[in-house]
């Protein structure tokens, strides 16, 4: 008798395995962290489906699905802000991207004006927020 | 007549306001990204619901929900991996967390035995994966 074959079982599969196979969940989609390829600063995390995620492999520039607006969206189309993808990782689980990603234009990623979306702490229990990083005026 | 007080508008409470006010999607739960403190290393993408977000605020210790047990989870009560948060940051819309941690035990936080989640890369548009991190033999 031979040993069984681990790559056989799905959970194997999906945790060792070598094909991408991504899992979307109930809603068509994935979460997906943007990160800075050079300083290692989490930009932002939005949500890809199948689409968004197939054209960012195909073209290497960040595609979203714009849960707001309900449609694709690449990323930096109208700011000049596109992310470029330098790796995309998958993790165990395959329910979650991490893009490394250099940032055109002005390098910023957020609507509100910040250069990422992460600009407050939570200061205390209680729930307080303080800003930690520069941005326009409130 | 005085300026408009933009602090009463909601979107800007939102995204300019100094209280917390996360917004948990239908299922009650909110994405949360764990990044290394010192090496800024992303560890894992996982969900946490008010009570894990508000047990995390007040301990200092991540706390998640577990989709797949369908309970609250103290991150590495079993395994000793507790995540003291140095840091916990919300978005500018308020769906998704970004907390700052250290990491206790043998310094890992994936259950499949990688030190992180994110250790396969997809090597082209064919959705081929490959091992970018050390860990456990396959």
């Amino acid at each position: 008798m031979s040993a069984p074959d681990p790559s056989a079982d799905a959970t194997w599969q999906l945790e060792r395995g070598s094909q991408l196979m991504p899992r979307f969940g109930p809603d068509g989609l994935i979460a997906a962290i943007a990160q800075h390829h050079e300083t290692r600063e989490v930009l932002m995390l939005a949500w890809m489906n199948a689409e968004a995620l197939q054209r960012t492999l195909e073209t290497g520039q960040a595609h979203y699905w714009s849960r707001s607006r309900g449609s694709l969206w690449l990323k930096g189309e109208s700011s000049g802000q596109i992310q470029t993808v330098r790796e995309l990782r998958i993790d165990c689980d395959q329910d979650a991207v991490l893009l490394s990603v250099d940032v055109g234009g002005d390098g910023g990623c957020c609507h509100v004006g910040f250069h990422a979306c992460f600009y407050r702490a939570v200061a205390g229990p209680d729930g307080s927020l303080v800003q930690v990083m520069d941005g326009p005026p409130a």
